[in-house]
């Protein structure tokens, strides 16, 4: 089973596009992600929540009708704030974020998130694995830095590709910095 | 079993030490830490490596008898510099490290490292778990994001207090950012 790393990025919804990069404004692909509809594109913003900043943030596309900053616990050591951990796309009670962007600035009450590791299933696939929406899975990746990763939620869309997901601090604990296999536990 | 988690720091030569800080420079206990003999020192140096330099690196005493530097491949990210997952104190083939102190600086062609996760044990302790040094165990911390980390090494000396050591990035892929209890799995 493919497992991937995502680094810091954010999805913007049409409004805070518009708001950071000026009305009327479409995002630009710079390369395909394994998602399907996915893309990485060639904006990016700064972010800002306590007291940490970064920089050049990859915005992800399309966008979506909810904007979404995802970080990992290092990105958010010594900020001050509680980042909670979520599953992408609930957003209730997430940490406030300041995004800048070349037009403008918004201010999210919500919106800052450390993603919860899932696992990306096409429906077909899901029927012969036994999987559906919600399942929590083990896995195991094997090397040097073995690890098994626990609590691994199942999401299971038409179009999805069969994809375990990960942060960087996830990656770096197993030793991996790119795309690697994984083993599916039961 | 207690899980303790290291940032990134570094042990010193008599030689180095004196280096950094001056003839004659004895370290200052800032606090003890879990292991008997180890403490936390008020100083701190800066390191540098490729690309990436990091400032305020805390110092472990007591002096030891070859430098090393620890830190994670998060803060190794970057640097395009290679450096190799090694059980402290195994220097053979670790990468270059530059280093800074009030008084001096030191170039050493080895010394830096990521520190391979492993178990200490008092001897006493070992006997009645039956571990020896060199065993590979794994540990699961439960959570949720409930992680097992595999190739755990145990090293079993007289005055070792019963303790798993990880960096921050394992703690971080384990949503932990303190001491915790993880379960041996053998």
């Amino acid at each position: 089973m493919p497992v991937e790393i995502s680094a810091r990025h954010c999805h913007l919804s049409q409004r805070d596009l518009e708001k950071l990069f000026g009305a009327g404004y479409e995002l630009t692909k710079l390369r395909d992600l394994s998602q399907p509809s996915d893309f990485a594109c060639e904006e990016t913003v700064a972010i800002e929540f306590g007291s940490n900043k970064f920089e050049k943030v990859r915005v992800v596309g399309p966008v979506r009708e909810q904007t979404q900053v995802e970080i990992s616990l290092t990105d958010g050591a010594g900020s001050g704030v509680e980042i909670p951990l979520k599953l992408s796309g609930d957003l209730k009670g997430s940490a406030r974020v300041i995004m800048t962007g070349p037009a403008g600035r918004v201010e999210l009450s919500e919106g800052l998130i450390i993603a919860k590791r899932h696992l990306h299933c096409a429906t077909e696939e899901a029927k012969k694995l036994k999987l559906k929406t919600g399942d929590i899975i083990s896995v195991k990746i094997s090397g040097e830095r073995g690890v098994v990763f626990e609590n691994v939620i199942v999401r299971v869309k038409n179009d999805y590709k069969l994809s375990v997901q990960i942060d960087t601090d996830e990656g770096n604990s197993a030793g991996i910095n790119q795309k690697t296999i994984g083993e599916l536990i039961f």
